[in-house]
């Protein structure tokens, strides 16, 4: 693999279900059952979105994997390496049947063989409620839990595939944010620049543009604001968080910019002294990451320190979240999460300190731990930005 | 509002709210519990992912609707019209607190005043089952089953506000084909005009790419084949079937055309009738709504005259979805499916038949039902193109 291919090597996926059969048992379960979202794509390679259409991989504790799907998926899922390398049998059924009572029948003739039809199905975190009803019916006599441990443990360590498309995905989003600062941003909304930086970020070499959001002035004092029809100003921060898909791996990394436009109106003392704190604690929190060291640390690490400044009120959210095949995803850096961070987590991290009604700041960037200390996937610079246009 | 408006007025968040709280009761639901997704943006206007961190709009039979946010999303859910307004109230939890148990005391709280608890409760479908399976916890004694009925009949008919969206994403889907159609093909492979019809899409006004599905040749036979390494050649037809969102709201389209290049190659005669037969059947299934006809009628239609062709058994999925806030969504064209149509239904008219191993034709217009007909809300040509470049 070359260090700028997208492909997965079938291999893999092989290796990956054979550690998930272990987990099934490990964890008592008598079979999962994996929807559509990143723990299928995970094992199978399987790309797609959910839909109303049952698509499922049933793993049971022993015997064949089945791969559940609509008639008219079942090439594309014959296609995936899983099942291109016989690992698993494509089950597929016809539009107008139901789908749920043949996903019971197949749990029934599993557990019936490994005498395993008093444990509970696993089902995957981003199964939807239509689905989880409607086995829950088809399967009613019995119980339910929650695969989400198994496929954390599973995912939350990423192997060289994975860590070479978290890379790409990382400089690709570096880029869109390098041509923003290096735009025009005075006198256009927010939504204008949302828009533009989707634009980049495929260009860039994401498939897929997904969120781009754009806080001016006071709207950045709402960590989650979107993008609205605010005008940009000189004068004022811009917070600029974007991320995208590429061959499935996510990026994510915030800047904020301070726009001085063409009358060059530098920030004030306060801005300036708040920039370099979150700074300085992005950087202490990243410093902190290597083996052994338990996530809740790392968000300790920066809230600490923003605390002891006096701006621990306003720092609003855990310091950051693990990511791969989801934006958000174990490992997530936060108070009472004590998993002892291991080589191959990748999670950004992301201090923020919000002025309500004024402006905020935050700054994020994707880390993966090494076996040292952390390896920094965005390289785009964290010294505070003083845009002209 | 002009014809090109974006926003949604404040007052419809209102409408719709009210016309859920009396469908609760209707369908003897307790509470609604809404996630993340296209039903919450229909009753609030709240626009997001869903995520691990749970949000909820708690609709109880009778009493206050509140709006369950992590605190970090509580400014925007609060800024949605719906609060703004009044008729729901933002409640947040902190970081590290239990959403779940927060969700079961208000639900019971609710049940109690209105002497409701023995009633079930109702969950959006698109809930993740992480949520499901964490709130059938902590509310253990309650019902669950599935509120997809109640949002069904709201949705399904949409508003002025919902054409007027429809009507743009259309537009601007066909504009993205049109430049497709009109460029280069002939050596690129499908990815990379995958990724330029995604580039497009945005450029032509949506805020977001959904699926740019190309299929060449062979892969074409694949209804649901996404876009992969083959390059596209000189005398073979390309499915393209692409959508995005335009202010919340799916375009969705499908055209297939033929690649001649610049040796002019033509297709044969095989090709002209089975591309003409898909044609007729999409236009004879338009042509077949009206207010009052069951939706699997328009499926049998299409159906109907393909089978007398010969090619039943390649027209191997339903002839449409319903589409709005989702790409699929009520009332899908299928057998089985007698809903009758009203006016502002709005669906895709789908016809397609896909040739093992060689090619594949589908030509998808979305459409909505009007007092007299159906409203064609896609507006590129269906006649063959044969493409030069």
């Amino acid at each position: 693999m070359s260090e700028d291919s997208r492909q997965i090597p079938a291999e893999r996926f092989a290796t990956r279900l054979a550690a998930c059969r272990a987990a099934v048992s490990e964890h008592g379960f008598g079979a999962l059952l994996i929807g559509v979202g990143p723990d299928l794509r995970y094992l199978t390679g399987f790309v797609g979105e959910p839909m109303e259409r049952l698509t499922l991989l049933v793993i049971p504790r022993q015997g064949p994997v089945s791969f559940v799907v609509p008639h008219l998926e079942a090439s594309k899922a014959q296609a995936t390496p899983l099942s291109a390398a016989g690992a698993a049998t494509v089950v597929p059924f016809e539009e107008t049947a139901d789908a749920f009572t043949l996903v019971a029948g197949l749990l029934a003739e599993a557990g019936t063989a490994a005498g395993s039809t008093a444990l509970p199905i696993g089902l995957s975190d981003r199964l939807w409620a239509m689905h989880v009803l409607g086995l829950q019916r088809a399967a009613s006599g019995r119980r339910f839990g929650s695969a989400g441990p198994v496929m954390r443990d599973l995912r939350q360590v990423k192997d060289a595939d994975e860590a070479r498309l978290l890379r790409l995905a990382a400089r690709a989003a570096d880029r869109t944010v390098d041509a923003i600062a290096a735009g025009r941003l005075v006198g256009r909304t927010e939504a204008e620049v949302s828009r533009e930086i989707r634009g980049r970020l495929i260009d860039e070499g994401h498939d897929m543009a997904d969120f781009a959001i754009v806080g001016s002035g006071p709207n950045g004092a709402s960590p989650h604001h979107d993008a609205g029809d605010r005008r940009i100003e000189a004068g004022e921060p811009v917070v600029l968080d974007l991320g995208g898909t590429l061959a499935g791996y996510l990026s994510d990394t915030t800047r904020t910019i301070w726009v001085a436009g063409e009358a060059s109106i530098e920030p004030g003392p306060e801005f300036r002294r708040v920039y370099e704190l979150v700074r300085e604690a992005q950087s202490q929190a990243t410093a902190a990451v290597r083996p052994g060291v338990p996530a809740e640390r790392i968000d300790a690490t920066a809230r600490e320190l923003i605390a002891a400044a006096g701006y621990g009120d306003l720092f609003t959210h855990r310091v950051g979240h693990g990511i791969g095949l989801e934006v958000h995803e174990d490992p997530y850096m936060i108070a009472g999460n004590t998993t002892p961070l291991r080589p191959g987590m990748a999670f950004s991290v992301e201090p923020g300190i919000y002025m309500p009604g004024r402006w905020g700041v935050r700054l994020e960037n994707v880390v993966m731990c090494g076996a040292n200390g952390a390896e920094v996937l965005n390289q785009s610079g964290l010294a505070l930005r003083l845009v002209r246009g």
